[in-house]
């Protein structure tokens, strides 16, 4: 354990990922729970649902038919209801003149590319249920994405790339990008309390123009760290002092590890993270993916078994700007952060509301406990042990 | 309207308040809707219920019988769960020697004081059925409060408070604060929805050493427009822009606007800023509070009309630090903020998820169509016309 009474007494802990601080009141979880239940979710799904429009072979509202993909080839497609396209009306900015309406009246137009891909052809398995030589197909794919999408001019486009990421079978959506875009975040909403509104495993991708707030926020603390500490890596360094202490680590393998980060904000939040500095997708090696798809099994095992349910939750890679100075690129470190709502029991949740939201995150229990919690959650998945 | 081509294409807003950007695709709200919805809200809770911690009488959990408070002198009370407490054990944090561990395994201690206000005896009446005339008492017991926990060494300390502010009859739990606190932050959590587990109208505060990550982004940027712009406030800028464009306005009176800021990240996202620079309640005049309840009626009716029901938010008022510079006091300005999560209808909200959570807040609807609805759900509360 850190200092034994950070387990009973209200604190803060310092997120030096982000730079920000959030409130622990370890105490807390003593209080009665009378407040709003999740609803249950359904366990029994067909492998097929012909009203799916991600199922194989399927009809997409506004699109064209699935092909019949299959487990080892993703399908991925632009996303019907885009929140950034590549293409729209032209807008110019008042100029920033200084005046009291151009400060505080501020837009930037942006563009960008949005796609879906599938995780998998069953509609009724997660990756939970997915072996890593099944979820190994997926980070193939988004790193075949991700690598479409560099900058010519990024030191990472240089990287070679092994044969197993030549173009697959469904590639055809993954086109070279109208202009030149600048970050492209990857994740997964999983579940009808993270408004995922359809089971059928699958995630998505969202590339803009322009740098999002979180990633930024993080290379602005990469950055000053790596400057600061001669050319230390932030990542490298906490990975290795976590794989010390162990207090907080989940899983670990040769290249990852699973832990709660010291600074997490949700009840079981993860961050899988590369032990070695790794700029984005590209830098691992096939061992490396292997591993990474070992890491992500694990996790989401011990999620659903934790509480016996389809555990909610938004996972998202952070890595290398499309495009970026040469600091940006070499400070940034593969990681994939896991944002699980889930607090007490497979229905109730962590709100972060009133609090959390005017004024500071604030958790309940420790992330220390939220780690051995999981460490005991290995084991074959609860839902083969069912009749 | 701003320059109407925002209307239509993805684009990015600064928020100046807090210096962040948030991602606009007014386009998405197109997309059909299949994920989770909502439950319906209680729409008739008996005027007193035996069972409510809170209703006059009754005992609490772990807590004494409350009194037989009125609308006039609502009742306030310690949380029987405090988040902070005013004593506990000593943790004295490892030296900032900047070893690796230092720097990335960063806590320290909070000490704090949370108190719940009941904001009326009735048990089935929420903001948005009260009379400005009954929300001024509650106004009038927060600024009681705030003013108990102001550092003597405050400018705002010597601020002559009316006779109104005398100590009421339930005022017994407002004590001197054992530390000198840092921060005050008022606030409420309405619905199920937004993690609330008691419809009895009631609100919390939560009072802590430290200064919250939230008010303190938006301090910083306070102060430096301040100190850029020759001593002008940003907020009393910002409030005289949107009242000569009006395109945000959802309500005015002579003291307060309350409009759809900006750069709004919830899709019906409001905010009450007083016109002129008040740092905190405690510069509101007998007049400004008694607008200021006006403000908050003609807000929350208009939410529960705008679906015709029992509108979720979480609430909460931004002012000066109750410890500070004379820079961070002086910069402050007072202002509510109101973020309520339902974007179509009583049961469908916007997630704040995925994409969100790991990149960027983005949102469906402009700030100029919310504030356009919201003007037109003035008059009667829905509930009062039904049978
Ligand atoms: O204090 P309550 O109402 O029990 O709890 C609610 O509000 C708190 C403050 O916003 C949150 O931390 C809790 O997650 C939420 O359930
Ligand atoms: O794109 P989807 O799955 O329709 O929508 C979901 O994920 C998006 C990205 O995280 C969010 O903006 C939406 O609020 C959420 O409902």
């Amino acid at each position: 354990m850190p200092d034994a009474i950070l387990d009973d007494i209200s604190h803060r802990r310092y997120n030096a990922l982000r730079g920000t601080w959030i409130l622990v009141s370890p105490h807390r979880t003593k209080r009665p729970w009378q407040g709003q239940q999740e609803g249950a979710t359904q366990t029994s799904l067909p492998e097929y649902d012909p009203s799916c429009y991600l199922c194989p072979g399927n009809k997409r509202a506004q699109g064209d038919a699935n092909p019949k993909y299959t487990a080892e080839e993703p399908f991925v497609f632009v996303n019907d209801y885009s929140a950034v396209k590549e293409e729209q009306a032209d807008y110019n900015p008042p100029d920033q003149d200084g005046s009291i309406s151009a400060r505080l009246l501020r837009a930037e137009s942006t563009t960008g590319k949005c796609y879906v891909i599938t995780f998998n052809p069953a509609h009724n398995l997660t990756l939970a249920d997915l072996q890593p030589g099944q979820i190994l197909p997926i980070i193939r794919a988004w790193t075949r994405i991700y690598t479409a999408h560099l900058s010519p001019k990024s030191p990472l486009a240089s990287v070679s790339q092994p044969t197993t990421l030549a173009p697959a079978s469904h590639d055809e959506s993954i086109t070279a990008p109208k202009a030149q875009y600048r970050y492209m975040q990857i994740f997964e909403n999983k579940g009808a309390a993270m408004g995922c509104s359809n089971p059928h495993p699958h995630g998505q991708i969202w590339t803009t123009t322009s740098l999002p707030e979180e990633p930024a926020a993080e290379l602005v603390q990469l950055s000053k760290y790596r400057r600061e500490q001669g050319g230390a890596h932030l990542l490298e360094d906490y990975a290795q002092l976590e794989a010390e202490k162990q207090e907080r680590v989940v899983y670990e393998n040769a290249s990852f590890l699973a832990l709660c980060p010291w600074w997490a904000t949700w009840p079981f939040e993860v961050m899988v993270v590369s032990k070695k500095h790794r700029r984005a997708l590209v830098d691992l090696s096939e061992q490396e993916k292997t591993q990474l798809a070992e890491a992500l099994q694990e996790v989401t095992r011990r999620y659903d078994n934790l509480f016996e349910t389809h555990f909610p939750y938004s996972m998202g890679l952070h890595q290398a700007p499309l495009e970026g100075t040469n600091d940006e690129i070499e400070s940034s470190h593969f990681h994939i952060h896991f944002y699980p709502p889930l607090l007490r029991s497979a229905s109730v949740r962590k709100f972060l509301v009133g609090y959390e939201m005017l004024a500071e995150p604030q958790r309940d229990i420790t992330p220390e406990q939220a780690a051995a919690r999981l460490r005991n959650c290995a084991g074959v998945l609860y839902r083969k042990n069912m009749a």
